[in-house]
């Protein structure tokens, strides 16, 4: 069985509009190479009580809960504390990660506020950050990162490799100049005969202003996956287009 | 009272990685401009059961609930499906977009598929689209429009006006050359005083790999906001670098 995840962003930037998300497509993409299916994603604010309460229903549905942001040295910084809560145990200073940030910043940069990145949750184990040293972590089925893409980034490399995925997504993407309202009739018939697997199909305008349609079939069965693409070719090739593969240049 | 909104993102094109978001944002500017909050969004697959399930839950909890995805010809189209079950009422074929989709497409493209575009939950209005013609729509407190980001936009530039919102939400950034552990107790005082607003702290790198910070004051009552920003100033300048008004160039 392929196992399933949720991924929380925790930032109010985004909400406000502030920020542009650029963590979801990462992830997503991560999780779908290794194996292990991206349900939902929940973009909430840095408030204890949401926090807490969306890590406890979202914990029980899925097998993997990922986290995004509040994980800094600011007053705004409580995603540590609220996994704490939400899996009922103490916040404490990790004493490993205390003595590497103390290294790291030396003792006099190292102050109270930046001590609160060494509080982890008792029984965490923490995710390496390559790029500035304090870490993210793991605890139960919750693994919690920074928000600055190229920290989570770090972090997501490191720990992807210790959870055990399915097989990984498979796809198969054929484009053509036509329009979906055209093939969606035939499209549906192959979804029939498919349904373990996802199609979908994409509208697309080129550069030029052209108009054309992607259609995607995903799943987790390889050979499935190909039977559908041959599928998806006849469907454009009988409405005398001949498909390209892929997927249309940006 | 400021009203609220959740955002339900609805394609698993996005938790796939396929496709990278460019809607989040749109919309929370816009509502953040209008005066209405907007507390969560969720991602979440075209699977019916999801898709009602989640609009049960979010419209009892969000004054406003904004979808995207979902509304074109495709058998993977099926938001106005789920929405009129969320709501319970039947689907049915709308008169006047009928009548509109036909004059505009033609009797003869005007197939099966393009056809579903025109029916709407029983009640609903349309929100008017300028790109392509078929519509979203509202319904009670659920606003439902296309995931094509030029046809979202149309859509949602011709609904905000129709809603009543609050004061807009105002703000203010001042950035530095320093490290937000560096401001973060200083900062924690401020947000004390102002419990109504979110102080916010977010770390930036310019191309030339320096490393700042930017301190934003967010909220919906603007005195506070400006008195906020001024100790912003204040606790930057004495920290004996100059602050500059705004965010970073990007």
């Amino acid at each position: 069985m392929t196992p399933t995840a949720c991924l929380l962003i925790i930032g109010n930037e985004i909400l406000s509009g502030r920020t542009q998300d650029a963590n979801i497509r990462f992830i997503a993409t991560g999780l779908a190479q290794a194996g292990i299916s991206l349900e939902e994603v929940r973009v909430i604010p840095d408030r204890a009580r949401r926090i807490i309460d969306t890590v406890v229903t979202c914990r029980a549905q899925f097998d993997h809960v990922f986290t995004t942001g509040g994980i800094g040295p600011t007053h705004d910084d409580i995603t540590a504390a609220c996994v704490a809560e939400a899996i009922g145990v103490p916040l404490e200073i990790h004493a490993e990660t205390y003595a590497k940030l103390e290294a790291y910043l030396g003792k006099e940069k190292f102050n109270k506020a930046r001590q609160r990145m060494a509080w982890l949750p008792r029984g965490a184990i923490p995710i390496e950050n390559s790029v500035s040293i304090a870490p993210g972590f793991t605890i139960a089925n919750v693994h919690v990162m920074a928000g600055v893409p190229s920290i989570m980034q770090s972090m997501f490399n490191a720990l992807l490799p210790t959870l055990k995925g399915g097989a990984p997504l498979c796809s198969v993407a054929w484009h053509a100049d036509l329009r979906e309202g055209t093939l969606a009739e035939g499209l549906e018939l192959i979804q029939h005969d498919f349904p373990e697997l996802d199609l979908g199909s994409y509208p697309f305008e080129r550069p030029d202003g052209r108009k054309g349609v992607s259609l995607v079939a995903k799943g987790y069965e390889q050979d499935k996956v190909a039977e559908a693409g041959a599928r998806i070719y006849a469907l454009i090739d009988s409405l005398g287009v001949t498909p390209v593969e892929g997927e249309p240049a940006p």
